[in-house]
């Protein structure tokens, strides 16, 4: 299937443009976490794009990622057409990532419905996750409107947005299509329990559907300065070419997410509730979520431990030999090694903010 | 001064045999700890044999090795002929290693007093050590007997063999000299700390003095056997020469240490008592009384280290990068990383036998 119920052309935005350093030294500038072998040896990415596949041909496939590492990235999608595969000048957040690609769509395909997905989650089953595609995509075409997948939550979880989910105003397939009331920013702890226990709290999971149209009247409502940008930006793609275009308009894009942008201003917006297993791999600790793990923890490549509980050792290259640790991650490269204690992986940014300032680019 | 104070020549043996696991990843059998840098970046070998030249002229220093090793030694002590460095086809221990040095002294130079030194000890002042070797090789010409170096203990240690000091016989130098009332293994702690209250034990160095025909009288004394296996062999290097003799006796030589088969046994023995800052470089935890410390513990190479606390952390190649980490051991080579906490260092020989038994030789 590559149109939406309605027979309107579908269409799939792929989001990777992300460049965190939650994953050094794994992934480095040259390669973000959305190519990281995560997938069963596999990258995220080229995971992403093959749960897609039955539903969104590859010519329908669009993926937006960094100049820096968009070669990289045709090399993981051997079978997406190349001009498919998006540059970004420079990130600028999400809504201009979606306003560029609707923008794009509105000339080609005005009619289309357009997905938007993250290229760096892992979602097991993929027939629940096209299931709930196609659901949303549906919905969104039916509705002329803006709709989210909003993911039933398994535990009190601080690190994500929440959705409130409003009135139920019907089904699609399998789905209860709920009006959103509202979307929260990461709550704390007490909140999150809080939501929990409602029962009509669901996390934010970051993908999307929307018609072409309801997108950009959307973005032309609540976001005008980025679509006078964008409009600067096609029309420049006219007369100077599109290469051209992007090093002088995308740069000054307004940088704000689609989430705090659009959807948080926008109603109606509804949510199709959903319910698989998702992780957005979001730290060393997480990976026991999508790596084969046991009460040792999760080990990834060459490592030998002795009496290691609930460590995350991962090798990419020379062996990994702990004795005694706990609650530790370890993870080794040809060129840099880290150790952080499972409860502070976050705070491996401040290292790579180190590593920034004294100049050490070639480790990162 | 390469004679003893009446006229004795002086002759070193540098014990350089060890091939211990204790250091590993920076330590593989083809460099053993003697041969890491950890005196001031030099080898703690060529500290030694450095330490002792002043006192011991480079063809009087005997260094005896592994035949693994033995070029790896040459190279490290460029000043010493190459023929004074000797390679055993495999440990005996330290009566074996001694008494060949001795039987072939006996040949050469049978008015000899040997001084006796570990490889792999840190002892930053030269000055103190070659006063002290000084007044045990005079002590041991004097007396024609047997001379150990006994260390003032500065801590109740468990690591070490301790001395018991018996009736003071006179001074060498600046140095009591002792008849040593008895020898003691390694102590648990309440007696360690008996043995440092007690105020007349001291540290066995594993240092010694002797004359060349005190300590083969001793050893055809207390061990026969040791004894006959040395005559064959001086035999067979008459015959065959010195490489076959090596390959056919060396291997069947009884296996005892110097301390227990000699030192224990003979009577009397004297103890020049030494007091300067010394180390055995024992362990990983122990680097940080060799190598320059800070309250954030000890870093040696590529190290970047956010809020670490009493850790040491080496790198022989990639970057060790930490954050939050306290109380944990670090080591990072090309091909292996050990992580392990600080109070379990001694369990590394555990992870060197499971890799062995992995059969993973490559990196051992």
């Amino acid at each position: 299937m590559t149109s939406s119920a309605d027979g309107a052309p579908l269409f799939a935005l792929v989001m990777a443009g992300g460049a965190g350093t939650r994953f050094w030294p794994l992934s480095r500038r040259s390669r973000p976490k959305q190519l990281l072998p995560f997938a069963q040896g596999r990258s995220l990415l080229s995971a992403t794009v093959d749960r897609l596949s039955p539903l969104v041909a590859p010519g329908r496939t669009l993926v937006v990622t960094s100049q820096e590492v968009v070669e990289a990235v045709r090399a993981e999608l051997p079978r997406l057409p190349r001009e498919n595969v998006l540059a970004e000048p420079e990130g600028r957040d999400t809504a201009a990532c979606v306003g560029w690609v609707a923008w794009r769509l509105a000339r080609t395909a005005p009619g289309a419905v357009m997905l938007v997905v993250p290229a760096d989650h892992l979602i097991p089953d993929g027939v629940a996750l096209r299931s709930a595609l196609s659901a949303a995509a549906a919905t969104a075409f039916a509705r002329g409107g803006l709709v989210t997948l909003a993911l039933r939550p398994t535990r009190p979880e601080t690190g994500f947005g929440y959705i409130e989910m409003g009135e139920l105003t019907g089904a699609a397939g399998a789905h209860e299509v709920h009006v959103v009331r509202r979307f929260v920013e990461k709550p704390d702890k007490a909140m999150a329990e809080e939501f929990l226990a409602a029962g009509n709290f669901r996390w934010n999971s970051g993908m999307f559907a929307w018609t072409v149209k309801a997108i950009e009247a959307a973005i032309r409502e609540h976001l005008p300065g980025l679509a006078a940008g964008l409009d600067g930006l096609m029309g420049a793609t006219d007369t100077v070419g599109e290469p051209e275009a992007l090093q002088r308009h995308y740069p000054a894009l307004q940088r704000v997410s689609v989430d705090f942008g659009v959807m948080e201003k926008a109603t109606p917006v509804w949510a199709v509730g959903v319910d698989f297993a998702w992780s957005d791999v979001g730290s060393w600790g997480g990976l026991s979520e999508v790596l084969p793990s046991s009460q040792d923890g999760v080990a990834f490549g060459d490592v030998v431990a002795v009496d290691s509980e609930r460590s995350v050792l991962i090798s990419d290259g020379p062996l990994v030999a702990t004795v005694g640790v706990h609650d530790l991650v370890v993870v080794a490269t040809r060129d840099a090694v880290l150790v952080v204690p499972r409860d502070q992986v976050q705070r491996v940014k401040e290292l790579v903010e180190k590593l920034r300032s004294e100049g050490r680019d070639e480790i990162l």
